[in-house]
């Protein structure tokens, strides 16, 4: 496979056919490659939701400035960040890693402390913001992932997340949406997908220093 | 190519066989890799510098914290902000489409000035915030493919900017950088390589809503 011709590939798809759906084996596929996104120190401080149902996703028309691709496409993933990282959450992590890796808790105790520290020190501010920074780690991602899987995705900041997190309950579950996805299959006529992409030349955007 | 192995495969390399360089083509390929990223209304408002020159190197390591993979590593990638978008760099953007798309003005020209009057709303905070989340799309992106590409990389935010700012004088060429990638190939002793992945439980950190 060449990685190249996967993201020329790739588009933001605007039109989806709706009556292709992705198979379980494809949506089983992309939650783990969504869990293998690296995080900043492995926290993991967001959720992703995996929306199926017809008659939720018509509703994200209205919420997302009647872009119909949230309710035409196979899936809707949003991606959410937890409101708050505390101390309760690194003990987690720190307690998975011991499981996962089998290793003794004075092996990571000091690290353990130091970032249980450094969180102590970020406001609420800087910890939310921190986990916005994962949820775009996974958009590059899984954008990519897709496109390899010959998946079609529309990467969307353009909607009302208020409306979203009132939609999904979401605040009662400390949850905070911050990016949407459509994931599914491009429409045979969207004309977006015969265009050229428009891309700087490279020596505009790269700086080399031998 | 399994890209769920790919991305196993991969982790933040800690110690890198400095013996070991990536080819010409490697890094031309990764360039092509970067300038694919999508980003926010594909205005591209991020530069990558490429590193190769050992010297300079060095001098990273104090920068970061004492973390030598910014010396060992083949090539240093330094992500970048611009650090505004102005109606300027909005209007090339839509030069640019029209000659790469061949495209009249007039087809273009309602979304162009949308685009602008959408911009000059957005104080430089915004726009420096919506700039530095493109630069997380990237590091997703290309974490991705370096792992299908077999290039190892270490995603680094622990570093002092200002100063990496000042040393490779960015804020005269209206740059800031924002996160640091060095990639290379892991050294055969790296204990990190070996480790089990640590990663919350799908059902921890996955909603579904069919």
């Amino acid at each position: 496979m060449n990685i190249i011709s996967s993201l020329e590939w790739r588009y933001a798809t605007k039109k989806f056919d709706p009556s292709k759906k992705l198979s379980n084996k494809k949506i089983s596929t992309l939650k783990k490659e969504f869990n293998l996104t690296a995080t900043s120190f492995g926290l993991q401080p967001i959720k992703m939701i995996v929306i199926s149902n017809k008659e939720l996703q018509e509703k994200f028309i209205e919420l997302s400035y009647f872009q119909r691709q949230v309710a035409d496409a196979s899936h809707l993933l949003v991606f959410c960040i937890e409101n708050d990282t505390t101390t309760k959450d690194i003990n987690k992590y720190f307690d998975l890693e011991i499981k996962t890796r089998n290793v003794e808790e004075e092996v990571i105790s000091k690290f353990r402390s130091q970032l249980i520290e450094m969180y102590k020190n970020k406001s609420i501010d800087e910890k939310r913001l921190s986990a916005i920074y994962q949820t775009y780690i996974v958009l590059g991602n899984l954008m990519t992932v897709c496109a390899v899987e010959e998946i079609d995705s529309c990467p969307m900041e353009g909607f009302i997340p208020e409306k979203v997190d009132e939609l999904l309950n979401l605040k009662e579950q400390n949850l905070q949406s911050i990016l949407l996805m459509p994931v599914g299959y491009r429409a045979s006529d969207d004309l977006m997908s015969s265009l050229k992409k428009v891309r700087k030349k490279e020596s505009d955007i790269i700086i080399e220093i031998e």
